[in-house]
């Protein structure tokens, strides 16, 4: 209970192209933020990038927690794009944990996730790389397992906090069924996350089109709705920071 | 059965900019009110903010409950809109009751939620800083454990008896999953609580538009229908307080 | 097997502005009618002005078993309406039967509902004051407590047996979730008892509109579909007999 | 295995106006028909009528089993339509089988439903007036403490065997939870029993429509489609056996 | 692993009006085809008559495994549509296997079905008559035994492999719930038969319309989509072997 | 963590008329591509002539497991399609593994599936052959007996993480039970494959409309939205490479 005025809520440029103009100056600082899509929304990309753009723009360090892509098939799908990961590696600036099951090893056996081990594993990579950011991609993989609604509630809320208290950034991924349904699978994630972006890929005709919507940022400003991004190739997620609306006649130049 | 004639339901100006001419003058006094709204729809600032005027326009006391964000999180949240919780409490005008478990210690080892504890603490804190409003923010964190529909009905039931028996004022905030699906998550809290406001973020085409609606004050009455709002940096919610169907046309210039 | 020609379904005059004309004379009497309705849709104030209007225009006495809402809660709620309830109680015209909990007691360790003792508490309640009217608000506070359906249909008859031999007229609410969904909440109320009022509260654009329409009544007539009413202060529900369709264009100037 | 030809499915003249013309002459003899209903959509007075004109206009008895309304409720039902039930019964044209338990016996408590039971009460009362048709209603009160629906099948599957070898030509009556939703509540009933007749009860903008389809009628030809129907004091159902699309424009001086 | 060439799937003709012409060339033969449909869509009546044809046709003898209806009611059913089923059996053209149960015993006791003795039985009633045809009507009274889908799938798979080594051709008929909703009740039926043809009665404006759709035939052709039929008394079906389309302005006349 | 720039993802021509332009390659080499559809989609078909394709047009050998129907029957199916599959298997480039059960013995006995037995089957079978391409068709077979939808996402992630080891580039075809609802029958399977290909059969008024949709590619580009395609005799299937929307007018003139 101090005098000293509370300091706001602050922004750390996420650098992928447009983004940082939809969310009004990048996602919020040492906190989590959920990326909530449907199967090849993008979510992975846009977690990588978050990664990538932090190293090459702003020289800040990264982790990446996978939980059923192995290392190996991440850096080789980001690849097309142009992202070198294992160069990053080698340079000690981005470390992977592997948090998925050994093949071969059935993961079922194991029980309960324990996710007490996780933290500190996370805890290690980021004083390892002396991270920034921390990307934990996908919640899917790890939360299918609990039946209780509550106790998912619980440990992602538990996860939060440690990620917090460690000072990184945070971005999480976590799967939708429907793209206009709930916001995400177990309809608790999106209350206990500060803050969520929704990653769509809607059919309209017989048409695809992607959009990236700031669902909620707590304590902090952001633009309102729908904005249609592209992935390129060399290149990643350029959101177009334009209302989708008005872009809508247009859009059709855009692939 | 005196032959006193029974007193009218009374109104507690919140000081909510508009809200006051939707509701016919506040919220019903010494009663408790329940915010619906899905994720990011502006339950917290609301509640915070009923908060804040009290203390500012009223010299009226207040105690915020929370469940899942900590003290700290809802303190810098609000920083943006340039309210100055700390400075509150250090006046002895707003104290927190932090019912959110320590970070790091697992949730969902204490087993049922003991709701006698917490009306105890919400007494003594409404004692010590002599409160007049309550913030209870949010429901989810508590009922979500509850498996049984008839055990939340109870308990909601047994926790607003509390709150009236201590003569405050209070707002709870409870979680919803569609914007015009069922009023709360388990589709018991709006029939229990006598006073129903809801908020909702509706996506038309692609962008966002925030509505309030006064669903139900019992024995009192309130304007009908969605009234538009929008959370304006340094200020807060701004309810406008002309019927949405008429603002339509002119809405496009209201962020 | 008498000769005697069986008597008609006759009919008690409601005594609520409008509805006897929609009912064609009145709610069925001796018989029990189910007021359905969603959370602030009017069925409490429905029910008390049943019993008022009984007292006021017919000198017939009520009673009104609530089961959450205090007594104390009802007169004030209605003290808006400028109906004087206290001044009823004392003339032995108006009797409360209150069903809830007392405040402070867990209701939920009481474990299954004691119907038989509460038929006796009202039986005795309508022998004290000599009652023709007889009104349960609100069914829900004791039905959520059943797992089985087919519990709650036993029970609900059983209820509606007891009220019948008892010879008075009765209204009971029930709670609905949805405006056109099922009649009630658990799908069994409106086949079990001989009467249906459904009341709604309907968003159309971003207004609510009220509404009350006759479902069934068993063995007489009624009015078919949806009639508009209006809850004016100092006086309660009016309900328009016109039909809804017509008063469509002249109903924007009908609050 | 005779070389005698089969005899066809025959028809038995239900004598309510209109209905024998929609059915191509009526309900098949000696089999069960089922007719499946919202609350109030008159399957009752249907059932009820159809013994009515057996008496009257054919001298055929009737057997009324009622599961919920009490004799008594139903004589007092059709008294509005000039129908003298209890004179039937002097007669020992019409004789009630009481289904429905002792009103302030708890009917949840006697276990299971003695359906053998039921069958030989039945048989008795056939044989007791002579009886050529017989009706039941309603199945809903039941089926709903079975939670199997393997188990409904089964017993709806004994019933109408054993109706069948009564060679009483029989109605049913099943609820409805929606009008255009599964034809009955357990979705198997419709496909045990021979015959199948829809009331339906439309809301069509705020006013209510009737019409009666005849679904299906093993072995034996019917009209399609539904036919708008209208209750007459004094008279009960009255079928209009003209193409309901063709009346449409007709229909708002039909009541 | 011959090098004689496979051969390819062969065509039974059906013999039922149209309907070659839409299969393009009759049912695959030696293989089973699943007709799905709702309560009174017709599934008995072409059940029957892919029997009847055979024999009047064709000179192939047919086996009738009926699970509900009793063979008499069968052969009294389809007597309206002139097929005199009992003097085929005189003949030795037709067997029915009764395996519904003896009325009067409750089929539930018997617990969980024998499928086992059901193939046995089947097998000697095929190789009495020397059937090349055999009709099941229908799966819904011993699959809604089954609580787990997966023990339906097993056992309709065995089933099917079963009759494909007796060589015969086979109709199986299965109910489903909605006209277009899932294929089948339990959501498996239709990936596990080789063929699937829906029969529906569709609701359009007030009139009933009927029409079949040839959904799959495994290895091999037929038209697409649905084409429109009519039941004839004295004959049967007869399909329109139009496209629905075509017909539409002129099916008024087709009754 | 070598320095060695990380290889892209490459793709494996699948020969397929039009669905190489579709991928923009071809399928993604040494992956699982998920084939989902419902019944009669062609998901069988597809994957068939992957591997026929394989061998004629480059030589590839390939594996076909099949879970349901027998190796017979698969060869009997696409015999239509003048595909000689025994006469790929006697040259020794072609291979089933016939994972159904032996018909006549129930399968439901055999308890839990084992999936470790099956990888080594595959394995064995892929050496057998030196095969490129590998079928597994379909796995509602398999998942439909495990209740948990965790263990069918472990499972399935065990399954493709042991073909990505063996080298091999995989088809898997998994059932849909609706044409717009979720993408796989468990609502996890889109989630755990690198890549997901839709099969669509829509109907459209009363015609059927076939089309293909890659939904994701992780890694990689492709052509978004919808392709219509069609199934020709003594070809298999035909991608049509161009926008669905464009092809709407002319494709009446496409069966
Ligand atoms: N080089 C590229 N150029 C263009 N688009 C690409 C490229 N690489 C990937 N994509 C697109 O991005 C999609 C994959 O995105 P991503 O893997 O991030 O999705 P996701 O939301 O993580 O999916 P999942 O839930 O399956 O993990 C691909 O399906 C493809 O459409
Ligand atoms: N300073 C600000 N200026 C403008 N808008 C803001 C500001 N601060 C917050 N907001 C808006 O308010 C939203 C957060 O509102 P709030 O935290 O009250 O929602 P909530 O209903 O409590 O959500 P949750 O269910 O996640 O707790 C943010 O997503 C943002 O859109
Ligand atoms: N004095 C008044 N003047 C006008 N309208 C009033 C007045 N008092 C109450 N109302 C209206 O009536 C509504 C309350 O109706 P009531 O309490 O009967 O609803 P209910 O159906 O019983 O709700 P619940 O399910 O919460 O018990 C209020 O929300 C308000 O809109
Ligand atoms: N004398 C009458 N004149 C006109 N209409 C009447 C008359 N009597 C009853 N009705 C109408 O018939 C309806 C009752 O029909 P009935 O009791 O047969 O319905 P039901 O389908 O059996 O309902 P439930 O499911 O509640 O048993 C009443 O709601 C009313 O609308
Ligand atoms: N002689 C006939 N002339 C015209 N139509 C007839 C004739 N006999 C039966 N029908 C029609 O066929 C329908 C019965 O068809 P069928 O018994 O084959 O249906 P189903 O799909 O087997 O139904 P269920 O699921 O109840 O067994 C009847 O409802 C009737 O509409
Ligand atoms: N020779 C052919 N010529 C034209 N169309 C054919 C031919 N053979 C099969 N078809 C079409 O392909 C469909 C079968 O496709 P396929 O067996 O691949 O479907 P599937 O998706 O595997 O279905 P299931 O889920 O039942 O296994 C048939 O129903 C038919 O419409
Ligand atoms: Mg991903
Ligand atoms: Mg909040
Ligand atoms: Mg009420
Ligand atoms: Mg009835
Ligand atoms: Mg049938
Ligand atoms: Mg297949």
């Amino acid at each position: 209970m101090s005098r000293v005025r509370t300091p706001q809520v602050e922004k750390l440029p996420s650098g992928v192209p447009g983004l940082d103009i939809v969310t009004d100056g990048g996602v919020p600082r040492a906190r989590t933020t959920l990326i909530a899509g449907t199967a090849g929304s993008g979510k992975t990309i846009l977690a990588a990038q978050f990664l990538v753009e932090g190293v090459r723009q702003f020289d800040q360090h990264g982790v990446f927690i996978t939980f059923e892509e192995s290392a190996e098939d991440i850096r080789r799908n980001v690849a097309s794009l142009d992202w070198d990961v294992a160069a990053f590696e080698a340079a000690g600036a981005w470390m992977f944990v592997d948090a998925s099951p050994e093949p071969g090893e059935p993961v079922i056996e194991t029980g309960g996730y324990d996710l007490g081990a996780l933290i500190v594993r996370i805890e290690m990579a980021v004083k390892a790389v002396g991270a920034t950011r921390v990307v934990l991609d996908s919640l899917g993989a790890i939360f299918n397992q609990f039946e209780n609604v509550s106790i998912i509630r619980n440990e992602l809320f538990r996860l939060t906090v440690a990620l917090k208290q460690m000072g990184v950034t945070a971005l999480m991924t976590a799967e939708r069924d429907d793209e206009y349904g709930p916001i995400a699978r177990h309809g608790v994630e999106e209350f206990v996350t500060d803050n969520v972006i929704v990653l769509r890929n809607v059919l309209e005709g017989e048409k695809r089109r992607r959009t990236a919507e700031v669902l909620k940022f707590r304590g902090t400003t952001h633009q309102k709705g729908e904005y249609p991004f592209t992935v390129m190739e060399g290149q990643g997620i350029v959101v177009i920071p334009l209302s989708a609306i008005k872009l809508r006649q247009r859009s059709s130049n855009v692939r």
